[in-house]
């Protein structure tokens, strides 16, 4: 029998959303032991809340997560609030026992992150972090060809994740919906919120950093905060780039921006190794570039992988080949490895720990950046 | 406050799928007057439409389609089972004053089509055709250039569909899963499957089609059938193309097949005209391709557009710019239309009468490549 | 020892310069027996083909082609000028033991065509046809792949050849830049002048066209004529489609225009097989698209070959790999080819002969565009 | 009247051979007030040398570089041998008074690029450093932009120059062929080869860079040596990467190797202003992609130029619209415009001076990735 597992939702913004979709429709498309029973949405507006409830069909509003945190009837919370909440509702939640799945990245800085790793191995709850672009289907095909070894020896990581929705000097910083924009309340800017994506990929495909060099830059130096109405310093980094070296001796190249324009959501990672390399780009997220030089030489291109046949990662479970999945399914899927990593028993990744190492490197970068220096990354 | 909407699904294969799946989606994206509610899955093997209900959240089955259409409770029944059965479905359901969304083509020839068109005007019930393809909002916003006016005069149409899932000869026909391959099912072959896409989006896009020639070809003459364990001559079209001129003046050109290695569901078309061309891919289905003349001459060029804006048709609902949807929400979206025409009280287009322009046209294909002649399409 | 080979130039065009330039730069590049000596340019304009042979080198000029081809010195003589001039040049040519390299179309009809070849094989004279995309060398690439049967039983041929550049009705028709406009001077349209081209490659590569459906079209029905001053009727083809069956029982589709917004010189062709396709696109010319089925499920894709490696044909007389080469190239090659043919006593394909067939098959598209019918193609 | 510019060619390589092809053609398409006429050319294998003349028809030989440059009937020098070679050259040709047009990068090092300066400028001589990617005409188009201001204030520049062709550790370093991997001869690797090229089109699109943080890597660590038989350390770099600021506030990264599997010569640059972005790759040279927020937001899109359009920079000298050039034509272009300066009396850029800054950048590149620091570059 399919048992249920009781989710309890706090936030209710972008990534709420797309939770919740993940949830609704898991179970349609994948056989599992779990559904998910979308129980309560948490908040503290309660209009907003109320009616985010009732879009998604969670049957309950709280609008104090300590509340949330503390009813009998959840099995799992949902942290989707800005990173400088994540911490304290993650070590409540482990106390009380909960499942936790929490937003990336894990929290505002790798003491916040170790905590909060402690706190969930002591409770011994499952826990995961919503790295979702690991199970885009061309992400996931790209860590199995990494992983059967057809790439050899790798020389090169690179990767960018690009964006140009904060050019205008016009836009203001903090409160609901451009909280990514206060440092008090995201911790960083673009290393946080998107390189952190980056950084997650690479380890996972490529192994650990071990040392980098980084700069920052903040283009626009105040903005009007949304919560003081005055005109406040910018405290975050608009553009992050930075040069590493792996574990495994491939050097990396990062790079980060909210002020590339024409790009709206432009994460792309190549890696080059001596036998094969791997390309792909968010923006066409059902493709994955592959060159194997192991191919005949006249013949021998980059082929186009059309990401959507049967036997390719998550896609039996969809369509027919040939019609794509969008953004959405990335979140789908990782519903669907939770809920069977519970049926097993086993942790779905990346749990807390595995996201620490990203958190890890997140602080060397913005310490390199900082001091100007090349800095080791602590593990 | 939301009405309920009883939907009776007749079917339980791919289209029941994507249906479900629109139905369940529907209101969590958009704001609607109408909730559909999945009352009823109609199918003869009640093992598999029991599983099927089970999966999507359906309340009952039936195993025979005429009790479903009876049921009081069903304000309206979805169509998707082979060819073959829409035009007697229909005609009971119209009957039956319910309403009908009929998987495409509309029937197995323009005769039936006429009838079904009477029988549904005469019940006054709303009805609608399932060529989704208009609502993929990359397709939706060339219809929005082109009511604009910005291609001036058409030159020329013309569009692929191209796949190549039947090249094997030991692939059967018939049954359950093949019934595509069994004319008997299907009526025809790539025509009613794929070209009808085709033509369906050119009358939108660019007006009636005035005359044809088309030329048909079955590559594989026999395959084992499925119902009768024999080898049988195969009826189908494997590939057909044809020439036509639009009532606009503009020339077309139309190719589609099952016998195009590489392809997997290639449905393309693309749009001259004297001021501005457009093009598009099913295979990337987020993106449009628009040339503009009146752009200044040094950096004129085809412009990808990435259709996930929120100014974008259908797109504000989704997620943020750059995060890219799939196959499946066109059909959402034709859900989120057809409850928002009910609200209105006007058709939801296409309906059954403009879904019969596009049998006409699949008339005369088979007619003229029978015949090797030009022949008028009849209207 | 190389030996000189004295070419008599007729025309100073596009054509004309092109042909310079290759025979300027092929002994360059290529190790060949013969080499190119620019002996005489001849047009009735003297000021022009005084300008003309000084630009390129040429050691003398002629204003009477009949004086170019009885010269002694000449041993090939190079036809440029439009297609109403070609017959009776090369007849006159061939009278005189000249060697013929004719641009293409070969003639005005295939009646011309037949009594060309008829005065080359009599008089033994080497003689070619410019189809110069033959030797780009991705499309010889593709010849290669053909040949080697990679692609098995063949299904599908497709060819395009779009332009944009007389969709103005302000353009004139006639005189020496736009005598392609001018039904006198170039017997067709588009026909003769693009789908020419595609025709030749189409049979090179696939085998010969048996039968074939076509339409024309003149968009724009009166241009004033540069010759006479005055508003004339346009006689050409504006744009051409066509369906049509090869011998091997493969299907062809061919389409043609000048009306095409967004497109130069889009010359694309592909051919599916049962185990790989092809695809070219004279836009990109370097790079040949090809999609093998035998390639392993979960990478198999549309490999981009950049075709510059030292192995691609022609390639290993350039640069290095990575630079491209581009379109004046193919005429280099085609040179290179003629002078070896020469060394080697074998003909240079296309011949007069094999590009008969080619007008055959323009024969038989007029006269079906005319007639609204199939017509079986004359061999 | 047209001038002769007699030119002494030093070296017979593969840029002997592109320049030497750019000197035969640039008559043929630019109308000019010189004409290169080839002199000499020179190498101290007497054999080569002499094929190579003969090849490309040099009047003349030399075997030592000393007696071309003391030669009366020579006006202008090219230096197309190893780095190392570049300033003793170039010092005694500019004390010979001759023009000199040196291959790049100018030098070992800014000591002996300053020395050079100084030579060319005391001794007033024409002089000219060969970074052809400027001349590539969408590159020269980039240009264009940027220099109207259609970008707006700069916030990125990245760039990146990737090969393969040294991954194997079966490859020797040094001796004719192998010389860029032979540190005595080169200097550096991929710095001072491939990212010189990057960095001279960064400055001259986006201005001096200020201060820059380098890695380099060297994976293969030996390997034999041609001119000493024996394995021997490897000392250039195989992989080069940089984070810089520019003067104008922007960020640059760069990256170069020759162990990008999958990439021959993939030279791309990208350029993201506040009001406009550009991208151009040297593997469809022929294309330049177009950002321009200023489009209107429902049809705003990359536009991909085919930049092959009589208004394109140099593009009305060659064929017609959508007949792309390729790799060689930069060079033409160079060396039109290098006559054209001589005509005018005017520097042609980059020149000696202007090639210096490049210099500075590569220096601080090796010094930075040393050291492990940030490092200002010098000016």
């Amino acid at each position: 029998m399919v048992q249920p597992l009781h989710i309890g939702m706090i936030g209710y913004g972008f990534m709420g959303r797309a939770h919740s979709n993940a949830y609704r429709k898991v179970n349609n498309f994948f056989d599992l032991k779990y559904r998910p029973v979308l129980k309560a949405a948490c908040a503290r507006d309660r209009d907003k809340v109320k009616a985010f409830a009732d879009t998604w069909g969670y049957e309950s509003i709280e609008t104090d997560w300590r509340k949330l945190v503390d009813r009998k009837d959840i099995d799992a919370v949902d942290i989707c609030v800005p990173n400088n909440l994540h911490c304290e509702i993650a070590m409540a939640a482990a106390a009380a026992g909960k499942m936790i799945l929490c937003e990336k990245p894990l929290a505002m800085n790798a003491g916040e992150g170790l905590r909060m790793c402690q706190a969930v191995e002591q409770a011994k709850v499952a826990n995961t972090v919503w790295y979702n672009y690991r199970r885009v289907p061309a992400v996931t095909l790209a860590k199995k060809l990494v992983d059967e070894g057809r790439l050899g020896r790798i020389f090169h990581y690179r990767a960018n994740f690009l964006q140009d929705w904060t050019i205008s000097a016009d836009l203001p910083q903090g409160g609901t919906a451009l909280w990514r924009l206060d440092v008090a309340a995201a911790g960083s800017g673009v290393s946080g919120d998107l390189l952190a994506h980056c950084i997650d990929t690479a380890m996972w495909l490529n192994g650990p950093i071990v040392s980098l060099s980084a700069m920052t830059e903040t283009f626009i130096k105040e903005r009007k905060h949304n919560l003081t109405g005055k005109v406040e310093k910018v405290g975050i980094d608009d553009a992050c780039a930075l040069m590493c070296r792996f574990a495994n001796g491939s050097l990396g190249l990062f790079e980060s921006t909210r002020y590339a324009r024409g790009h709206k959501a432009l994460y792309t990672f190549e890696i080059n190794g001596e036998k094969a390399s791997i390309k792909w780009d968010l923006h066409d997220l059902h493709r994955l570039e592959y060159f194997d030089h192991r191919d005949e030489g006249q013949t021998r291109g980059w082929r186009s992988i059309h990401v959507t046949d049967g036997e390719h990662p998550y896609m039996s479970r969809w369509w027919v080949p040939g019609l794509q999945i969008g953004y959405e399914h990335s979140f789908v899927h990782h519903v669907a490895d939770f809920l069977d990593s519970l049926a097993k028993g086993v942790p779905c990744q990346p749990d807390f720990r595995n996201a620490l190492a990203t958190q890890q490197v997140l602080d060397a970068i913005l310490e390199s950046a900082k001091k100007g220096t090349w800095t080791e990354v602590a593990r």
